[in-house]
């Protein structure tokens, strides 16, 4: 019943900036993979077990010749291959670990895990904002314990707002809701006109006591990569006069019934708000009201698949169930292809 | 090999008091459970899981139209029918959840999971002590890592009190034991003569330093609901000149491995002992004395059934025996009859 | 896959000194089992679980009798019969538990749970440095979250002090090594020529500011029972003139996943150096140095047997390989004897 992981799939493994403090070591769909930035200055990922005694490579030290396992000193450098054995002895062509196709694009580290000759750049969704000097950015990086997809479904359906973020507008939340659908890419649309402006986008918004008109269109693509674009404008005046808040969550399963919800959002750059204040605001909307709901109804599900239970679906779920499709429908396909692609 | 539970069976599901503060959630015989009390003020009982995102109802809202989910506004109505969408749109039939019978009654919860027809309010074990106004009741609600009949054994037969329980009389505690049955219902009966009153009865029936009989009456129903007394006299005096303590011991399984253990003991109306006092009491012979040795025990028998580890069995044990083969036949009747009753 | 337990092996079940405060329960081989010293002074080991209620024998008391346990009472002589039952009534013969063949030798509870005919005390492997007044010695018992037979591993491949302890030398421990077996006894050898004393050995044996030499040897016994002989001496001369410290190391599995990992570590009797501060330095090494790596790679081989991962192996493995070889062996011709000796 359980579905696999998509293998064919750029994932987020995690920010680039983290690269500046050392290795970083994540589990991707099921998968430990080690990031490492060469002392060449290249970064690259390798699965993260050491072959000799299983050790995780994370736990060793990045040298000339590559990642050194921290345990008995096998090297290995970017392509996988042992490069080096500190102690002594062969480095045997047997002796490797899988790399895998990285990514360094939008601040995000991609990687890839299934048959690197269909690992194309091209095909990253991509997060322009953050090149625009209009914007700071704010950034978190959450454990939760549901299935990806049960993050990506919230994300999709942002009618909770009404019940779980009264800073987001809490029950004068009623949107006008639409989906659109560009090949694999499904976009949902969000329309709130003139309400009093909530919280959330007044504080770096002000509408002075006006009316406004909210909107949020958020796009999503697989496995689970989404982008918002939250707006606000006085009400009947064109989105052109208003205020965007571009954001970035990106859901990396580590196993089916946990994922690392990575997010970033935006604040302008030139908002008297601090970064600290903003991030308060934003990780107690994701941890605080989000979570604890998304983890008790996965927790309820007790391991189901989401139809094998017979849900009932209102309108405002059509985005996610037209996105959980394409994603099925691509394991699928994955899955049963001939000589199987995926590693 | 682990037998089910019984579903057409009166659980207790809380005290009518938690009612008071809230929605009360409680998982019971493995079914996630919600009792709320509406604004019309009618108590009910529902699963406790939306059938649209699977959210538990029991984080949610009361309203007058039922219990409104927390995560998108469904509301359900005393009968497990969606009433309203907050946020508009239709409530069709199919959304529903499952309504369980609800009984308040002896200050107790409790809740049917099998089929409704044959929820019959009279077949609830009646707890009267509690309308006895020599009394005041302290009340616990503990959840112990055991299987409920570990701790159904424990309560038929009290010889552990020589080694658990000091202040019940410890090793002087060596009672004449003897068992009877009307029906389903077991009852355990024992007999302590001519011994120095023990800390417990002495400290709101003080035998003035004489020697006392002691006796202790035990009923079981199925599936684990147990009523004591436990009575105090002067020696070789007839009962009625001495004291007596009810007692409520209600054990519902919440999974296989868990119980919640929900335990009610008066002290008399007029003594000077505080409520909060007894209850440390109880709670130290119950959960410090009584737990700790139960679920060591559990956890040694490593998920088998007990008759699969074959024990031996005292005289002691006889009532718990006949207990657990009521218990057993019951559920046994249930999963095998035709077109399953149950749920 | 995964393969059993030895039986008909001697276990490390505990340090003899424990007793002297009361019974050592301890999992061993994946069976409970409690050792108690009798009132008579004689010490015996039985399935820590009592037959009645499988209360752990373990909670109860040491009588007169044997055992008695803490629920009701049975009491349990060193042959694991029921001797008593304090409350009355039989004590049939039928009441009885594993009563498993116990040697204290060597400061160690050595036990069998295997076949009692075949309990030969000479098989035993010896530790005499125990004996030796040249010697204190500090003890430790660890749990760790790690197949037993990876911390075998470790100790057999010292080569991974260059890496994790950095006060047995770090990356100037190259070692020459070599291994050697008699019979069911494997021996690995290092030797390490010319180099400046390293901070462990320096504590207690001051080099002075000279160059030395360093070996270890050591001896393993299955399941998995090894000694250690750590020397140093002054570059170019005989061992004779340098100093010995022999080392315990005696790894119990508990479960397949948790090991209680017991050492006994000497250091010279007239050093000023306190058994606290050594014992601290040992403890760094095993607990903060080793245990994490080891775990961290029993955690990522995600309970799979090591040669189903087709780990790449090197030469200071050898000595491991033969080892596991042996046990492996053993464990297979054990499970496939006619009438299984085993238990």
């Amino acid at each position: 019943m359980a579905e696999g992981f998509l293998k064919n799939a750029w994932y987020v493994a995690g920010w680039a900036s983290e690269l500046d403090t050392g290795m970083v070591a994540r589990k991707v769909a099921g998968v430990p993979v080690v990031i490492a930035r060469g002392l060449d200055g290249e970064a690259f990922a390798l699965h993260d077990r050491c072959p000799h005694r299983f050790a995780p490579l994370s736990r060793g030290t990045v040298t000339k010749d590559g990642i050194q396992c921290g345990y008995h000193g096998l090297t290995f450098n970017a392509a996988g291959q042992c490069s080096a054995n500190v102690l002594g002895g062969p480095t045997p062509s047997a002796c490797r670990v899988a790399p895998y196709p990285l990514v360094i694009q939008d601040r995000v580290l991609w990687v890839w895990l299934g048959n690197p000759a269909k690992a194309d750049q091209a095909s990253i969704p991509r997060f322009p904002c953050f090149d625009n000097p209009a914007y700071r950015f704010v950034y978190g990086t959450i454990r939760a314990k549901a299935n990806y997809q049960m993050l990506m479904d919230n994300l999709l359906d942002l009618t909770h707002a009404a019940f779980l973020h009264p800073s987001f507008g809490g029950l004068a939340y009623r949107p006008k809701i639409s989906m659109t659908q560009e090949g694999e890419t499904v976009f949902s649309h969000y329309i709130v006109s003139d309400i009093d402006n909530p919280e959330f986008p007044e504080v770096f918004w002000s509408a002075h006591g006006k009316r406004v008109d909210l909107w949020d269109d958020i796009r999503w693509n697989s496995p689970a990569n989404l982008y918002l674009e939250s707006g606000v404008v006085l009400t009947g005046r064109p989105r052109e006069e208003g205020y965007i808040i571009p954001a970035v969550h990106a859901l990396t399963p580590a196993t089916r019934d946990e994922t690392t919800y990575f997010w970033a959002s935006a604040l302008p750059a030139d908002t008297p708000l601090k970064d600290e204040d903003f991030k308060n605001m934003m990780s107690t909307a994701f941890e605080v009201e989000d979570l604890p709901m998304i983890e008790a109804a996965w927790e309820r599900m007790e391991g189901h698949d989401l139809w094998d239970l017979s849900p009932v679906m209102l309108r405002a779920d059509a985005a996610a169930v037209i996105a959980r499709r394409i994603l099925s429908a691509k394991v699928k396909e994955e899955e049963t292809a001939p000589g199987s692609a995926a590693s």
